[in-house]
């Protein structure tokens, strides 16, 4: 090995997904897509498999001082259908591995997987695996999905054409916002232990961060319609990130319209209260897991009156590039500030 | 949640999977096998996919202080191959995850995976997708395989009969003797950092433990000489523990030889040296990543001379128990001693 030391931080987590990601051979017929979009592409004769997997760390993704177990345990499985989701797929089996320090009793493992049960429930998977194991460091969770999809019914990150329109479900930020919240009522709950935490008045946000749903009944809707989209990704690391990921793999650029961004008055409010822009919040938020996927202009009708789908901006070609008109009628470049989990 | 607190250590490691395993409720057609074998079987039309994953976290699964970052890459893949491989199917893709402290460049990065893609390369598996994150103590690794099998041809652990042969292939106890062999090295320089690791005599049994490979080797034999083993599991945990898990899957007894045991001579002669009985260590070390299988008395012929399967048994009534016939005719019981993770 060189002498040579580079810090991981300098290539970001991108650049490090880009950097391993260089250097992988495919052999395999099977292999329909590999690295580089929310699940690998698998074939399976009639039809292809998804496969999205997640490591999920206690005090890098998780805070049990404000996470309860059932709801780790629920989001380490939603956050792996979303992907799936994103690839127009529907899940259908699950592992989690798991390892525990010996502060874990079988009543907390009981209390984790009660969440991961319900979460089985809720999206119709079996759990068939997993490992188990020790840790000398709290509690680390990997969930692998799988999920499946007609083979002309996958859709990627590339699809997207010039003038297709974009799409975003729900609102976006809250999760954000939430998180804020809880880490502003740990620490005055460790300043002052006699201080009861306030949430109350914070339940969407908070429950946002903790307790996410992929939106699978979207996909469904979708089918329903007869819509698929032409591209799609879910939105972990912030609308701003995803938006680059589109015009990125499909070669497009992308305006989109501050005054069709959605935005709960919970989260908006919160984000005022800590003195945060909502817009920043909309743009760079993470963990909202709602799905963004943009559809031709044919499909727009089909669509268009449903509750939960918002119609933000359109792509254009790539040389006009990713901008955010304002309000007032400005045109400001968007910047992509994902997550970046390596300082 | 109760106030009863329960150790994980109380129920050891396959109790907390059978403890988590009573509350699944499986509702996919397309699970054919949930957790319990080597690997998940689920239905891909013409075909089967096979799912197996392992979470390894340094200071647990391996120590860096002895083990090559490209030998603990190789091995983290390795050890989900012979989980396919005992499914009698053949690994096709593979997923992995990593978690970092900021002690490792991305030059550490690029040693580990340098073992990975080797392993991809020797397995002829794509790696086509996982997750890089941040980690407050040091390597986490989650590794996914996934194999494919034709429908007829998986091998699970509960097809043994009564009169099949038992199988064996390669030589055991050598990956718990150079394990033993690197951590007494490791006090040793520990206590004086002058003294050089004594190794060179040890490279069989060390290497045994630092890289293992799967036998993939058998699996493409066994096909070709026309063999579909009645059972099969990979000896991860001791030959012990696994002709437990065989005799319970397929409710049948067990006889096993002294005398046709395969031991390697530098296994024996070190197990020695170490004051440890090396029939012991043939029985209950783990991570020999070998092919426990079970054939009918018709398939003998076709595999009789193959030189690295060893007949050490065969099956009998479930009522008639597990025995070890010592080479002085003595029946002795036998003890499943899987390694238990959790104190």
């Amino acid at each position: 090995m060189s002498e040579k030391r580079t810090e991981i931080g300098d290539l970001g987590e991108f650049g490090l997904i880009d950097h391993i990601k260089e250097r992988v051979k495919l052999s395999q017929k099977s292999t329909l897509k590999g690295i580089g979009d929310d699940t690998a592409v698998i074939d399976a004769g009639d039809h292809v498999k998804v496969v999205s997997t997640d490591l999920l760390l206690e005090g890098v993704h998780f805070d049990l001082s404000y996470a309860p177990l059932p709801h780790v345990g629920f989001k380490a499985v939603a956050v792996n259908v979303s992907d799936i989701a994103s690839m127009n797929a529907v899940p259908t089996q699950i592992t989690v591995s798991i390892a525990l320090s010996n502060r874990f009793s079988v009543e907390a493992v009981d209390a984790l997987y009660e969440g991961i049960y319900a979460a089985c429930e809720h999206y119709g998977v079996d759990l068939v695996g997993g490992d188990t194991t020790a840790s000398r460091s709290g509690l680390v969770i990997s969930v692998t999905a799988i999920g499946e999809v007609d083979k002309d019914k996958v859709v990627y990150r590339d699809g997207a054409k010039m003038n297709d329109i974009l799409c975003v479900t729900g609102d976006l930020g809250g999760a954000l916002v939430g998180l804020q919240i809880l880490e502003r009522e740990k620490q005055v709950f460790l300043a002052n232990p006699d201080m009861k935490p306030e949430l109350d008045k914070y339940t969407l946000v908070t429950g946002r961060q903790l307790k996410p749903d992929a939106r699978m009944d979207i996909i469904h809707e979708l089918k329903e319609l007869g819509v698929v989209p032409t591209s799609m990704i879910d939105v972990s690391d912030g609308l701003a990130s995803e938006i680059f990921h589109i015009c990125k793999g499909s070669k497009v650029g992308a305006t989109i319209y501050e005054d069709k961004l959605p935005i709960d008055k919970q989260t908006f409010d919160t984000a005022v209260e800590l003195n945060l822009d909502p817009i920043t919040c909309v743009l760079n938020g993470g963990e909202d897991y709602e799905l963004l996927f943009t559809i031709s202009q044919e499909d727009f009708k089909k669509v268009e009156k449903h509750p939960d789908i918002h119609f933000i901006g359109h792509m254009t070609k790539p040389e006009e590039g990713k901008f955010l008109v304002t309000k007032s009628g400005t045109a400001v470049k968007i910047k992509a500030q994902g997550w970046q989990h390596f300082d």
